[in-house]
């Protein structure tokens, strides 16, 4: 099948993008690929199979590549006679902000090109750890409690320590510290605020069982991947993350039980549906006493969470045949011709 | 001061956003104003000043001026030799879907356009009234009881009548019925779910005080305006809601104890601060028992209800010069060229 990745974009997340781009080159290989990179400019350049390697951006190579525009369909590249047209179903792959804060699909949208990820409210509600607070208290799924600070406005952090204080809307562990007394606080502080004006501050809870599940729809079902236990050392930091981003072999099943495996299952169905549809999602939970507890949702997990799947290929496919597709309204002036025939003109 | 004006777009409300269009021509007459129209199609035209009445859309006039594309900072218009460039800041007063739905919104800021009107998340926060209702949950204000139903499942309504119905994502009353008793029921799903798949449905609360308040953010405080009692007629129906978007002659303060009114200033704070930013928008409230519950929230209100301030001229002067800055990500592969490194490349 015909599939355009589009990944980079103007976020601190940007590298890792490129490191998944390159990975799905590897997992999709034998798909007809395209692959689209959007750059800290927001410019589109039309990267060659052969260049997609981490050097062709840190080098600045790209720039010497096509650049492409999004018009009606797709994305259009001019030539000195006539232009190249990209167009067929994208795959968004630009992690964190542009990709996962509404940005990219709006865009996509907006331009009605098919497209592999979360729309605009999926991406708003996954975005901003605050509005994944709200959903999940809205439509019945448990989740750890927690505080908001807010860089203009001094207030105390009530939960006792350990606690660990996220930025409220960057994924991949990015200015994330476990602070364990009051003398951690302000360095913890300081450099969460370089990401988000917004903190997430949470407890820290030692040991906590943690299990990975993704998972899509298509042909009216939700399509889960296999539950993850991930592996562990307090919390991965953005480096290991970063490594993260280009698993490709598949994982071992969690050993856990099947009254277990439906909970999460049921938690993730109920994030899911409504919301998700279009997107292949990893929802990261942690399980307490028996009960599950929605960590967070990665609506675009790193390379695509590709090794959670058991034929990724297949997935990638099935989905793209489920898309959704927005139906615009028409205009017909009803209204106006009224107006004008009421006033006689 | 210089301002464009965008509006139109594939939306139920397209001829109301013209007809605000219009009526915004004389409201800010002595600005330097630009227009420019987004059909239904997608593309965006310049209009000039003398072509901004009804008929030029209606009659499809537009299609004969000039097709002016987004680029980085501003709308392009390609010239046979060059290009003109609308630079500056834009109103965006496309209402409904496009405009209100967080999708113009990532646009302009992904091309780096200032804008006046709600970014992405407050676009989704208020868009769909489902969300609305878990913003109130979260940040503490009231509002009205109800029920979704959605068209992919059959449910029961357990709110006695008489009942309102409401698609979930429109505005301007469009496919709103008030249901008396069950036999008027199917008809006023139908007609709602024309409109969207999800609706939402409310005790109708005859009689109650409705009261209706709007404000900005101007150098770091919100800017009110007076507070007005609408008129009524059971509820506004689509053709009155129509006429009303011209609404350009200031009203008269609501009749309305000090107390009263500093409960709507304090619940429209609560909703606008931190989600609002750089938009003019308006609370519709309603009073029962003296308690104040949110209605709607209007992140584009009709001609940006400026019948409502006594100096709207000089409120769009303000906001204009307190519009937010969005902080785009700095990428140095500073991670990239450590693990090139750690591989000796």
């Amino acid at each position: 099948m015909k599939l355009t990745i589009l990944f980079g974009g103007a976020s601190f997340e940007h590298e890792i993008s490129i490191v998944s781009a390159i990975s799905l080159k590897e997992k999709l290989s034998g798909f007809d690929l395209n692959f689209i990179f959007c750059d800290q400019d927001h410019t589109f350049y039309a990267i060659d199979q052969k260049d997609m390697k981490a050097k062709t951006f840190s080098s600045a190579s790209h720039k010497k590549m096509p650049i492409v525009n999004l018009t009606n369909g797709g994305f259009t590249q001019k030539k000195l006679i006539g232009s190249k047209e990209h167009t067929g179903i994208v795959l968004n792959l630009i992690h964190g902000a542009d990709g996962e804060d509404g940005t990219i699909a709006a865009l996509l949208d907006f331009y009605s090109i098919k497209y592999i990820g979360p729309r605009i409210n999926a991406s708003v509600f996954s975005y901003d750890k605050r509005y994944t607070k709200y959903l999940c208290d809205s439509i019945g799924v448990k989740s750890v409690k927690y505080e908001v600070l807010n860089s203009s406005e001094q207030k105390d952090i009530t939960i006792p320590y350990p606690i660990i204080i996220k930025p409220a809307s960057l994924g991949s562990s990015i200015g994330v510290s476990i602070v364990n007394e009051e003398s951690e606080l302000d360095y913890a502080l300081d450099t969460a605020y370089e990401f988000d004006k917004n903190l997430i501050i949470e407890p820290f809870i030692e040991n906590v069982k943690e299990y990975n599940l993704a998972g899509y729809m298509a042909d009216g079902e939700i399509q889960f991947s296999i539950v993850e236990e991930p592996q562990k050392n307090k919390f991965l930091d953005f480096e290991k993350k970063y490594m993260d981003f280009s698993r490709s072999s598949q994982v071992l099943k969690a050993d856990i039980s099947s009254d277990l495996e439906n909970k999460l299952k049921q938690s993730f169905t109920k994030i899911y549906t409504g919301m998700f549809e279009g997107a292949l999602i990893r929802c990261d939970f942690f399980v307490v006493n028996d009960e599950v507890y929605l960590n967070e949702i990665n609506p675009i997990p790193g390379s695509m969470a590709n090794y959670l799947f058991e034929d990724f290929k297949t997935a990638i496919e099935k989905l793209s045949n489920s898309l959704p597709h927005s139906k615009r309204a028409k205009v017909n002036y009803e209204y106006i011709h009224s107006i004008n025939s009421a006033k006689g003109k």
